[in-house]
């Protein structure tokens, strides 16, 4: 059985069970956030042994399947680059448009280095506003500075 | 005169006057963010007439070039795909292992349409941490939905 | 069950039932347009709940792929870029002898911003001709404005 | 000279001079569209040897220049692909959307053929709107018929 | 049932049955090109509905794929491009030698316009030669040109 | 002087002078074809030694020009594959619809092996059509043989 | 049955039954070369019909199988370009460090035109050395000219 | 000065003394093989500094050039890849084609490991043929084994 | 059976039997580093007879793929380049930003030539640290001077 | 003034002064490693101010090469992917063979996350050796785990 399906029965279930990725992530885990959960059933985080098993027992997951959702997956979630799907594409914009810049500002307030993509975390949420809601997101990387040596 | 050729005519000149970008936008604008105006000096937005024309002052630019950066640039900053350089590629891998996580969260919550990054802003900050300072990201699009007809 | 095999299904159920893409908006949707039914039913769209409940019944769909066409698809329906489809490739070449042209002539009239895909409508129809008839496409996309921040 | 240096100084006329595309268009010719003036000046169509007479005059183009711009380009205007300005991705964004949706609604209504790029006209006009003005774009192609042989 | 599945049962049948494409063709059509023909059951162009009641009946195939023999498919036959197999590649090669001066030679006798690959016909044939055979191509395309509006 | 410096000193001369490519051919050569002619002039085929001098002389080519004309070029003419040009383009689609069936029937009448594109010779002329004159093309390679060792 | 099953069948059968590509060719043919039986059993060359008889009965290949190792198979066995795998690999430097060098050579000593890989053959042998073996590797192909018309 | 600019000095030197590769490489070196001289002036391998210093006095070629062609290039001939050069094409062809077979052969005669690229030699010559003269081309690579450790 | 279905096999029985590569390695091979077997388990490298045996009896592997774990496999791991997964990206990352730095030192200290990767071998281990354990990696590679003939 | 123009600058310097890496090395840091020197005069690091002065002085860099060299590189050294030079090539085979292994042994011995490619430092020394000495390379990163939040 392979990583990819295992997301096909994961989200085959979700569809047949009527859930949503929220009532999932209720029922899974208390302490992680809705984005990791819901990362590791789509193929791209793994989960603890205790939230697998959970998350096995809710969708009506194999065995073999419960152990791959703990397994450290081979990461990249996209079919085609730049991504087709108009949804993932704008943030592929939004690294075209402001690449150069965000490496500017964060050299000139750090020095040389990077924002981790490991020891990061995020937020994603609803900003009411008037004009039409925003989708708000947060994000959070440790800075690392380039050794020198 | 090309697009271009104004971008590294503002790099030589921020260099040698020993300026930063913080510095730079100071001088350049009260109202906008230092993200749109050093996006714009890199060529990726576009700076009012009032603010072209301090930015030529403040860094010698010839008139051509004050009138180019008043223009909407064609945008899109990155010499390759994936981007090589280690700062801007963490942003692309976080579009590789969230961008599916992203696309589900966001119609769940917010049904079909997209996170617009055209009526879009953001923030960038330096977070204090103990075990390291942090790079904190805002960033808030307005959600757009498709149009059913 | 994918997306990709709903599509076949219904392709198959339309071939063997001798139905057009007419017939079949004309049964599953009144208001809509068959643009966006046909489009849906090729994995391009959702459906509404009550039209994949006509759409199943007519192509005889099983539960699953009756729920999968209401659900938001991974957009993008081209399996090669360039298009090799005749058809196809046409409007691509349009983008590509008129691209910087649209861009030009959108922003003197409107601005920095762009049409929107996705507060989107389209109507396609036959113009007759006496030289041949011609294909007439009209579309309308909201102008956004590039937020300044 | 090549064309792109036609183009480029094009450009830099336009700008240092103050004009609009509007502009040059009523200077250049009454009775071709804006859209096709401006193609053509971008390098992508080109002009009547009467026309290119006046837009040599206008933008003080040298005498290479103002032949070239009567000769036939070697067409295609996007440095990339899929294009990374996000007023022209958008346009890509539709194709790879409704690609297959066009595809099977043309073979429908017209049989086996396509709608042609060379014979073709188009429009461009604000449409208001109270929600905000759209764009609207208005394509005509003549359908051509797969010749059986 | 996919169109490649209808090519590969054609091919399997043709296989197994000794048949040459001479000799399928003379089969299925009197009026169309053995070109033509090939070229559908390849699953590149579509046949007539009498013409795919032949093809079905001499190569067993199922009503299915009788149907989808009528229906116009979605062009281009290459796995991968440039073209790996030598035939195919030659022509290829072609086109990056004499591509522009096709171009070029067209224009010049025709003006600005394309030759049609939609109202278009070939033939292939045998040219004895002493110093070895010849393959013979005759190409005709009707000349479209550039609509100015 | 690289030959693609050539190309352009050639096209600036017969542009400046009003050359068409018959005239250049007529006065370069008379017992090639103009095909080779025009291809060499572009880049993609190499003059003998006295079609050069005529060459070099009725476009006021310099010295270094002039033995480069008679000298075996790198080839391929194609700025990007596939080409974005629609007219050269439209060959390159004919190789994707037609591409396998070619294949198919030169090995039907030939058996194992390619048609030349080095052996090759070809037309290109005008067919006076009632219905719109067509371009027509005829080529001829020598059919080689998969060596059996 | 796809070519590519055909040499899965022919590799589990050559793996079961301990042969090695010498033995084979040993078996099926003696007058041709074992690079040219072994590339026919990979799906790159065709088979004579008497040889096929014989490596289907060692091989234990059914009948299809059979007939399409007498079949032109579509060339090309590399999955990537350029190739992974070391050994593939080194060929493909070669290309890279010497292609301009044999161009050169080429047509020094021969004039315009190529070094055929159809009417071509070639020798592989272990070349002993003190110093540690060698491959040898022997090519001969037909030189073809340019034709000039 | 760049290795690229190296090689155009070398080439406009030898075309307007009216050089041949073979002539050069009689005065340049006595020991080394022209296939090593002349790919070292296309910038492919290096001189020796008594080689480069008659290189030079040959080519009147400036100081920097003649230690340029000692230093160690960075290889890679090719500007596209696949190449679009007919000559080196074919070598290329010949690599899909063959690439499988070689792979099977080599690691049967000699285990697992790959003939060097690095302690290779080549030879190139002509092939005298009553049916048309050939290209004969040794090489030979030294078998290296893949480590086990 | 090809290769894939045999990493899979290995992958599944692994799981399911809750082993440790470093528990595989200890139990196929006494005198052969953990990264080969681990390499020869995912398919890049071979298994000795002897260690084929004894991980088929390990992991349950039909006899078919006890055979295959000796064959040489065709070599490459990534199912896309560069790799997106974030672990392997690191390594590829070294290489963009170190690349010419290690060519450059290599020749100076070496001559012309390269480090195989044939004649190589490599560790792995963990370096405890007090800011964070590091992954200490130990490389080398017999140096192979290119041959000069 | 461009990075890759300073580049240039420093190879040319380096040349006509006839100094090697190290000698550089050891003019411009005694703290600091010659990988990392070595690479900041190739791009692709920077030098802290008081190295920068001595590179300057040392190589006759003008002012604004001087400032260049501690300003932070956009990194990637490498002007196609895979790399065309064999040198560096070796490094890319090294993670197509061992990438997948690589990944399976950190995360045993680590759990999820990865090995640091900027908290990393390196060595490359030559390794004597009876049968040809070798390049031996030491690397060592920081690991960095996941974040689970």
């Amino acid at each position: 059985m392979t990583r990819a399906e295992v997301t096909e029965l994961v989200l085959t279930a979700k569809r047949m069970k009527g859930l949503t990725w929220k009532q999932i992530h209720e029922k899974v885990s208390v302490s992680t956030s809705p984005i990791v959960i819901t990362a590791a059933l789509l193929g791209q985080m793994r989960l603890e042994p205790n939230e697998a098993e959970k998350a096995a027992e809710l969708l009506d997951l194999p065995e073999e399947a419960k152990i791959i959702l703990t397994e450290i997956p081979y990461r990249g979630s996209l079919p085609q680059v730049p991504p087709t799907d108009p949804v993932i594409y704008r943030f592929y914009e939004l690294i075209q448009v402001y690449g150069t810049t965000w490496k500017e500002l964060i050299h000139e307030e750090f020095g040389d280095g990077i924002m981790s993509a490991i020891d990061f975390d995020m937020t994603m949420e609803r900003q009411p506003d008037q004009k039409g809601d925003r989708v708000k997101i947060g994000m959070s990387g440790k800075f690392l500075s380039y050794k020198r040596y």
